[in-house]
């Protein structure tokens, strides 16, 4: 069944060296304490935690999968499931990075999310049910009552309760504007839902003793549309004034589905026959607070698939030096086995480094916009937060979609390593693909993640976040540009930032024209940009390694391949997406959807 | 849960306009008779059978899979299954294209094919009960004795017996020369094998009443490795003189795998305990023998991957001409509903066109090798036939490979146009995607059939083989360059016949001073070369489609979309897949495996 070991070594490198989070959070009195001896214990406890209590269940969770009693309406989690959720409860694990007012531990959000890594990687299905919780906590922080926060918040930050998000509807999902569910106002200033939603992860388990719905619906004489939606706060049980879980609120699991991956979270339908809620925020503005919701669960979806490719790549791995078949095509390399181990053979190393590539990308993305997001709340500074916030806004798609895509390329190849057995669900290849394929589909389609970037934040803003951005590398590119040995990281770099710059400065005179033109730019466009951060990621970190590699430490060496080995064949994609980009929207267009 | 409908016209239109098969099979003695009528027919019929009998059984057997009785040993095929075989053999289906000498029906291989489209398309598990049989029948009708195709080749063409390939053991997949199964000689003339096989498809079911085992194994003295291997015929009961089954060979099945799709094919764990078998052909030169039957496999599961491509790309089409979800950009579409068509989004255009221009695609591809076959089989002409069969030894593993990764990338399309109603069971979409996985693994792994296409079909003749097909595609440029309406398809068609001789040339020097080149390059190398010949099967359409347009049949307007699209969007992939070729094989095999 594989295993999973935390690569710790690459997240130091990655908090330590790349990022050198301990000097950026100096600068945010709230994390002035944190230091790397945290930061290591943090990660040395997360990588135990994760290895030996959350990854023997996510095989048997998935076989097991989740059943739904449709007398009582009940879910039951795989077995270990909830006892394990008691463990992490116990830990301390869901304070982590919550604010010490309500209870958290108030560490950054850049640990967390090296936390979340190894949660994903150990059982997605799992780190769902908490995963969700933190969305939650973030919303409700952000535009809850100082009753609610006071409520809920403790509640959320110990892990006792879990949360949800309710959005979509069995005719609505990408369009939120069309959802029917209803909410009426009582005379004590709580209102009465009515509705039926589907797709609501999380949406009832036996894990925690409440949990905490956040539901999108209408309040009479909304606005139609988008702009006539508010968002409530309706729980499982009503919290009495002590804390404790009161009366039963009707918000029940009607049914979960089957499907294709994530067997181990349940996926459910949730009727509201007349559920007791409040409001969250004013009304008619739900949408709004609910993006702060749907951001955090974006950038969680991407970590979904960072954990994904690591946890593929690392058994890929043991299973290439150890399965032998075929001899090398340059000569015997294990003149002491009958065959040689199949990661002598180039594909399979191609196979394999994709995964690594992929992984170590993501890791460095991924951890550089959590450290944004700390620098967001935190920093002294109202120009460094600002800035921070756009350059979140900015890549929070590319999170989304460019992590997961590639997680779908990266799963499949580490399973087709192990050939035939890579099918078979014994080994556990198999499940990896699955479970990644959810992660291009929720939290908003990859193509809405895409039109979200070019159409709403780059063309949005006349190219001025991109441009910030873009600045950044620029200065990297000037002042790298005569280093000899950088120069065959600098200049692919350089060339691909300038061709973003035409790309999107042709696309966005094109869309004067005709707006189709955003939507048959946006995937490959979307991708063009990832790679273009990926390529700045990895420029930054073999310098890194090149500045270090005389110290003999192999860590630096591997790095360096790498790096060369993602600008060889994972970059040049951007020759392809590019002319895919520039192709216009005439051949998506052109054919009557009657001659299909 | 769907629909199926046979795409007849695209059949028809690829087999009457585009290979004009009734003027091929005229020169075919054997198919002399073979006219439109008869082809339509069968197409006709063949599209009845799969819709209504195979289509309904897809999804069920998906969900209920086979069960095995770890007692007895028997396995149980998914309801209706059985029922279905049975109407299946009724219909004199499986005689199609089988030899009248054995009480086939004679019919070409092309027409067949597109009959094979059909079954896969309707049902990918159960065809692959009597899709085996087919490779099993061609194997010994080439390689068996007299009295071995007198007394199983009939029981094979009518369908009553099924067949297997019996080659993988639980060290050795792609690796055959270190198979272990052995067989003693008896005084008789037979064979006594003992060995365990896995990963035998229709290894045991419930649907026939005997099966014929294709057995790989090593008699006694055998050279090691692949020289050493013989092939032997292990009947799972013993056939008494006069046709009947007699008694029960020890060739039983010990476990069935659970895996990530086919559920409702078996895939058996074989264990010989001293089974009775017979020799096919001469001893250790199985392999030889067991080539026919592979790569009739490799076609088939091509085959394979065209249905899934066709089936989740027609549903994808009914789902995204029903849904509605947002506006269109570019204006208001379908103003009496609340949101618009989700086909008037560019990007589901994409991911829909992605689907119909590989399924047209690999529908041109396979029929034209197809007829290929027929052509190596029933030519009077040798000089035609060895030209046929060395086409159809070229494009053999660039069927398997092409079509089944396009396969993996146009079903997950089609399912992405259902958004989370993809990822869920009840619409079928996600089953296409599992099912589809597999056939970028078997019968040689899509890394195997590029080291296949590269180093033996093109470097191994100094690209003969290769130069030969170019000149086709270079004549049709010539033919076509001067055309002005022509142009778009020919002009890049052009360009890419030159780089693939370039490439070639390129990676066959460097191949000299290092064979890890050729591993290196042949991924990509094989996704070129399959790029290049669907240029040259879309242009070669597009310019029927122009001539046919002004007839005001708007199929014609439709397939020129396809055709444009497809060099649009898709063809530009290779100027990724060339720079990836290129890049050598340094930057995969620098890394020493322990620093990985």
């Amino acid at each position: 069944m594989g295993q999973y070991v935390a690569p710790i070594r690459d997240m130091q490198f990655v908090l330590h060296e790349f990022l050198q989070v301990e000097e950026e959070l100096k600068q945010m009195p709230s994390y002035a304490d944190v230091d790397a001896d945290i930061i290591n214990q943090v990660l040395e406890e997360g990588g135990k935690f994760t290895s030996e209590v959350l990854f023997p269940l996510n095989h048997s969770g998935d076989r097991e999968g989740c059943h739904h009693d449709p007398v009582t309406k009940s879910v039951t989690t795989p077995k270990g499931f909830k006892e394990a959720y008691k463990q992490y409860v116990e830990g301390g694990w869901a304070a982590l990075a919550c604010d010490p007012e309500y209870g958290g531990q108030g560490l950054p959000v850049v640990l967390n999310n090296s936390f979340y890594e190894m949660l994903n990687s150990s059982n997605q299905a799992w780190s769902m049910y908490p995963g969700l919780s933190h969305g939650a906590y973030e919303c409700l922080k952000e535009h809850g009552t100082d009753h609610q926060k006071e409520v809920y918040l403790p509640k959320l930050v110990s892990g006792e309760w879990t949360g949800t998000m309710c959005l979509t509807e069995p005719h609505c999902g990408t369009d939120l504007g069309l959802l029917r569910s209803k909410a009426l106002p009582e005379a004590d200033g709580s209102w009465t839902i009515t509705g039926n939603k589907i797709f609501i992860s999380a949406g009832e388990h036996d894990m925690a003793e409440n949990i905490l719905h956040l539901v999108l619906a209408r309040v009479p004489d909304a606005p139609e549309g988008s702009k006539g939606i508010s968002l409530f706060l309706v729980p499982k049980f009503l919290p009495n004034a002590d804390g404790t879980v009161g009366e039963r609120n009707p918000i029940t699991c009607g049914a979960i589905e089957e499907k294709m991956g994530i067997h181990g979270n349940s996926t459910c339908q949730m009727n509201l026959d007349g559920a007791k809620g409040w409001i969250i925020g004013q009304p008619n503005k739900g949408l709004n607070a609910m993006f702060v919701f749907m951001n955090a669960a974006r950038l969680g979806v991407g970590m979904q698939s960072l954990g994904l490719t690591e946890i593929a790549y690392q058994n890929a791995l043991i299973y290439a030096k150890d399965r032998t078949q075929m001899r090398s095509l340059s000569g015997i390399k294990n003149p002491e086995l009958p065959a040689d181990r199949i990661i002598v053979h180039p594909d399979v190393r191609r196979m394999l480094l994709t995964g690594k590539a992929y992984a170590e990308g993501a890791r460095a993305f991924t951890s550089y916009v959590a450290l944004q997001i700390d620098r967001e709340l935190h920093h002294p500074d109202a120009d460094v937060r600002k800035e921070a916030a756009d350059e979140v806004a900015l890549l929070t798609p590319v999170i989304k979609a460019f992590i997961t895509d590639n997680a779908w390329i990266a799963t499949s190849d580490a399973m087709q390593v192990f050939g035939g057995h890579g099918y078979i669900s014994e080994w556990g290849m198999e499940q990896y693909v699955r479970d990644a394929r959810i992660n291009m589909i929720y939290e908003g389609t990859n193509t809405i993640q895409s039109l979200d970037l070019l159409g709403r934040k780059i063309l949005g803003d006349n190219g001025a976040k991109l441009r910030k951005f873009g600045e950044k590398i620029k200065a990297f590119v000037e002042d790298n540009g005569t280093d000899e040995a950088m120069s065959e990281f600098v200049t692919p770099l350089g060339d691909l930032g300038d061709k973003v710059t035409k790309l999107t400065m042709e696309i966005g005179m094109k869309a004067f024209q005709n707006p189709d033109e955003v939507g048959a730019a946006c995937v490959p466009y979307l991708r063009v940009v990832g790679h273009m951060i990926y390529s700045y990621l990895f420029a930054q970190m073999a310098k890194i390694a090149l500045e270090k590699e005389s110290s003999g430490d192999k860590f630096y060496t591997a790095k360096l391949a790498t790096a060369r080995f993602y600008f060889a064949r994972l970059q040049p994609e951007t020759a392809t997406l590019i002319r895919q980009a520039r192709s216009g929207s005439a051949n998506l267009m052109a054919l009557d959807a009657d001659l299909f």
